[in-house]
């Protein structure tokens, strides 16, 4: 357990304390702050085996302008007290001046091992096998006594974050300079946060990394990703939703080649092109027959191959995270994250002494509370678009009695009406599904995002898709789904490109650079200053969102516009470059938690990928080529469902069984991994007594 | 490793295995090999821990008639010998004369705890908890110097089959009095078994045990069965399928009172019971609207209440696993199965050498052989009912053209055609599948186990309910269901219960018993020899399917004879005393593997539970009352089974969400679990240097 605050007095902890205060106004250069900075303006360390000539400025801290200078003498020597005292055991620096608004923090090789155990991280061990790392065992990992090497700049920077995230209260004092007092066991850097002491805090770029990565990333002309680096720089969650990006990016290539070729081969190319792009409703009572059978190839195909595609990502999956380290993340036996709350007890699993929350309670909280709340706003989705259905007919039966300029102006108000409500209540959603996941108090920071995602999914799920369902099933209009679902395609796509990155680009560009005009010759503090002013990175819902919906379409909707595909492709090929430059150039670096694999979104695909097949199903018995084709083969309208509904049921049988028998985890993974759980148990048992608590 | 033969002169080795010689010809008491049996007649125990004043005769081996002496020495001294030196270091007794055909095992302490260890059950620590047994940590563990009451009877027999399975030649070398020789890594226990050496390898009663079960199980008038001893005398896999039974019994309360209700209230119990005693097919035409509803009430009732019962199933089960110490067996961590075969290579999760099989070998023979082979017999029970539905046509046809008594003879032909046709594709077939899933190679006994039944079950199933199905999707006639589903579960109960115990208890009182005189004064030698003359108990496979056919016809067609779930209560109550009476007194108590579940079954049972969702939509809308329901509604048949469509993919939504919602296991169950990980991975990190290899 970390507890901050008391040992004024106490020996080591407090000489370290006082070293920056006692430098810098000595007149310490302030180019000393610098990537090779050396010692004296750094917070000293206490454990001999970590003092190092070089520190490397990883994390910025930004204080409140109010922020009294003893407040931050106070916050920095808690910053650098060891954890056995309180502190977090990283390294401080003050900035220029030793009042300024900025601290620098760094952290010292044993608090990074540590951590890099206590987050259950696996590394390569001297056997070139990856292992779980063990601090006791660390001279037998590949380069442990080279922290640069060894962690990832991105692992570097959330330890940083995860060991201030973790700074608790020791026991009930007063903060210098602040009339609030900490009481036993609170969170000291939420506190802080809520007091305003503390405004920010962002990770660091590396500029020299950052510019070898985006060269090989985006700038040039290639076709692969650098994952590994981007992986390194910007952490495993970031890495996961390009190389995803990638996957399926490539994965497409089969569906918009049979969807060029279907479309070329029976000879409707202009026609389908005509129409999504001029929207009008060419009649498809000429259809011939090879566009039938084709149509039908294409929707049985994609229904398979959006499920043979999820099981090869999740093998690939599998075998990234072995490859980062991330297969064994130990995040249910840490420390809760700083927001969860509970009466003090011992944890029946790791027997530490640790707020407890009833899993019973919780439950209830989402039964009674949450779910109901999401489905009140679902209904205010559909509420939404009955009334614009409403509005919009009797708009029109005005237009029609009326005609005049006021009533065509009047045709546009029930979409205008409906857009800004839609969005209205998106965000008033994700408000509200923030506080009820935080209401729900979960233990685990990812539980708290998978909650929250799959909430705010739901909802954006809904709010996309309800009109195109309405369309389908009670309009059960093939023709008007097919304009909608084009212009849907090629519109949405093109106003996210320039919403997602042409704004923010001219935005940077012609407003904020000029405040931020860079030169050799700047003081380093500047720069890192400079970073600061950037927007926060969004996080990745929006990216996922969006491949998401992109997948849906495909997915649900694929057999009524065979060319959904084509357009995929060239749009996540443009995708990866701009999703790549937005996030090295036009926002802050975001910390980014070890993951694993997608998490909830992993499901989201998948249940997507078995919806499409009902959806395809009945999309294919709308289709007036069908209905056709077996009115003319005598079939009644009852058999031709039945048949239907065979189909479907054989469909997803064959999904279920491709999905059982592709196994996740390629073999190597698997072996690696029940390796890893084998030396666990074998540890366990060399153990001569039992390890009573923690 | 464990390896045999070799050190004829070593030490402590061939000193132990020189006593029983030494000793018997020096006129041992017979009457020394009972349950009080002290030292001198069994092998010495090298270990001193394991010196102990008493030793319980656990495993009585059978050898054949014609061993010769000097094979029999050399037998009693492998598995005397330490494990080191290639033996099984257990007890060996040889019985009334040094040359006679039986030997009796038993194990020493330190042997059954290495095993305990190497199976990875947990036990009891010093603080209550369940925690998985290390051999270093013993003197930790609750009673761990008293073997009888830290290990089950059974767990104590069933680790001395497994050392003997385990038995491997340390290098070539000779048996004495034998041509055949063992080569390097060759399975002694099978070789010998092959070779006609040992004829039986059976676990013995211990009579007073025995005794006190059956009074607590099925000679009183008790409801609750003793679960626990029976997991104590005949191990968890038993045990497993008793609390199974027991739990689905008291689970077919709800739908059996539902379907009394629904039946009585809408007055048909006479008309049910005539129809389903009498097999004529009443006019459905006349039943009035309340009996529709409650149909259907019944209905979906059934096909939720299927999901719910499977999943607190999962709950109970992985209780129950926590409470006998099975949930967390490291099979997949131990020596391969004695069948297994493959080239000599270093196991990449164990680091040992043993025998490797490639996966993608496997695969590719379940793929390419195991699958059209079981095709192929589906397809053989297929073309048999189609030969007998078109004999019986033929017949028909025949009588009524010919009407005189040799036609009315052939109208029977095709039945028992067909019958024996079933019977003998099912005895060739169950062979076939067991060379199959022996060629597939399996690592693991329970993999073997798992792919065996699951063929099997396949199969068996197929030729249950292939009748039914195409009584009900193809010719679509619900009287004739009706009537085959009563008569089925009627008679083939009664059938099942005379085959499986009254048959086997008249031949065993008055075939068997005779030659099996046992009084009080008799030599213990004869008693232990009366139970090899026991049939062997022919395990549950026919047990668990017999619960899968019932659990098949309720939730498959319950809402078309809503009595089923009526008489499947009576079958069952009686079916538990039945089942305990046979496997306590008319068959050898089996050897029986430690199990943390139900394995493949539960799969099978939750399977059956969506597909019922799929048959009961169906017959619901079969079923004349609704038809006529909807016409009088003014509904289109389309309509209708648009409507059938939708409400059978509500009910899977449902059932699946149910499934996903109900955790599979208690929340304390979860949270002990994750204690022995959580222990299991501090270990590793308390650990100084990894454990190379083991």
């Amino acid at each position: 357990m970390r507890k901050a605050g008391g040992d004024e007095g106490g020996g080591g902890s407090s000489k370290t304390a006082e070293q920056p205060e006692a430098k810098t106004p000595a007149g310490a250069a302030l180019s000393k702050l610098s990537d090779t900075t050396i010692g004296p303006d750094w917070t000293k360390v206490s454990c001999p085996c970590c003092v190092s000539e070089r520190v490397e400025p990883l994390v910025l801290v930004k204080l409140g302008e109010k922020v009294r200078p003893e407040t931050k003498r106070w916050l920095i020597r808690v910053i650098g007290a060891p954890q056995k005292d309180g502190g977090a055991a990283l390294l401080a620096h003050p900035g220029e001046e030793a009042t300024g608004d900025i601290m620098v923090l760094s952290a010292p090789r044993c608090t990074l091992l540590k951590a890099t155990e206590e987050l259950g991280l696996c590394k390569t061990y001297r056997n070139g096998e990856m292992e779980a790392f063990s601090y006791n065992d660390r001279d037998n990992f590949k380069d442990s006594d080279n922290m640069e090497v060894f962690l990832t700049l991105a692992e570097r920077q959330y330890i940083v974050k995860y060991e201030l995230d973790g700074l608790r209260a020791q026991r009930d004092l007063r903060i210098p300079g602040l009339s609030d007092a900490l009481q036993h066991r609170d969170n000291i850097w939420r506190k802080l946060g809520s007091a305003g002491v503390i405004v920010d805090t962002l990770p660091l770029h590396n500029p020299n990394q950052l510019k070898d990565l985006s060269e090989a990333w985006y700038a040039g002309n290639q076709l692969a990703q650098p994952l590994d680096s981007v992986n390194g720089y910007f952490g495993s969650s970031v890495a996961f939703y390009f190389s995803f990006l990638d996957f399926y990016t490539w994965s497409l290539l089969p569906p918009a080649i049979l969807g060029l070729t279907i479309t070329y081969f029976s000879g409707e190319v202009q026609k389908e092109m005509e129409e999504s792009l001029s929207g009008s409703s060419a009649t498809n009572d000429d259809e011939s027959g090879p566009a039938v059978s084709g149509h039908m190839i294409q929707a049985v195909f994609s229904m398979l191959w959006s499920t043979v595609v999820m099981e090869l990502w999740k093998r690939r999956s599998s075998s990234l995270s072995y490859r980062w380290g991330t297969m064994n993340l130990a995040e249910r036996f840490a420390e809760p994250r700083p927001g969860f709350h509970g009466g003090l007890g011992v944890n029946p699993v790791t027997g530490r002494v640790e707020p407890l929350f009833p899993d019973w309670q919780r439950d209830l909280r989402i039964a009674l509370v949450s779910i109901p709340v999401v489905g009140l706003f679902l209904g205010l989705v559909v509420l939404g678009m009955l009334c614009f259905y409403w509005g919009e007919a009797q708009v029109q039966e005005l237009h029609r009695d009326w005609d005049s300029l006021l009533s065509q102006t009047l045709l546009y108000v029930p979409s205008v009406l409906h857009i800004s409500y839609t969005n209205v209540l998106a965000t008033v959603y994700r408000t509200v599904a923030k506080s009820l996941t935080e209401y729900e108090n979960h233990r685990e920071e990812s539980a708290f995002e998978n909650h929250l995602t799959a909430k705010v999914l739901v909802f954006t799920f809904f709010n996309y898709f309800a009109v195109l369902f309405h369309i389908a099933f009670f309009k059960q209009d093939v023709p008007l789904l097919r304009k909608r679902l084009a212009s849907l395609l090629i519109i949405t796509q093109l106003v996210n490109q320039v919403t997602e990155v042409v704004i923010p680009f001219l935005v940077d560009r012609f407003i904020s650079a000029p405040h931020r005009t860079e030169s050799e010759d700047d003081p380093q503090e500047d720069k890192f200053r400079n970073q600061s002013t950037l927007p926060t990175f969004p996080g990745l819902f929006a990216e996922y969102i969006e491949l998401l919906v992109q997948f849906g379409y495909l997915s649900l909707f694929s057999c009524v516009f065979p060319l959904t595909a084509v357009l995929l492709l060239i749009n996540n090929l443009t995708e990866i470059r701009t999703d790549a430059y937005k996030i090295c150039k036009l926002f802050r670096k975001p910390f980014s938690p070890p993951a694993a694999n997608m998490r909830v979104w992993q499901i989201a695909f998948e249940v997507l990928s078995f919806v499409s097949v009902v959806s395809n199903c009945w999309l294919l018995l709308l289709s007036p080529w069908l209905q056709k084709l077996f009115q003319e083969g005598g079939l009644s309208s009852t058999n031709v469902l039945l048949l239907a509904v065979l189909v479907e049921h054989v469909l997803i049988l064959v999904k279920v069984v491709l999905a059982v028998l592709i196994p996740d985890e390629p073999d190597w993974v698997r072996k690696k991994r029940e390796h890893i759980e084998f030396t666990s148990m074998q540890a366990l048992r060399e153990q001569k007594l039992h390890c009573e608590g923690s």
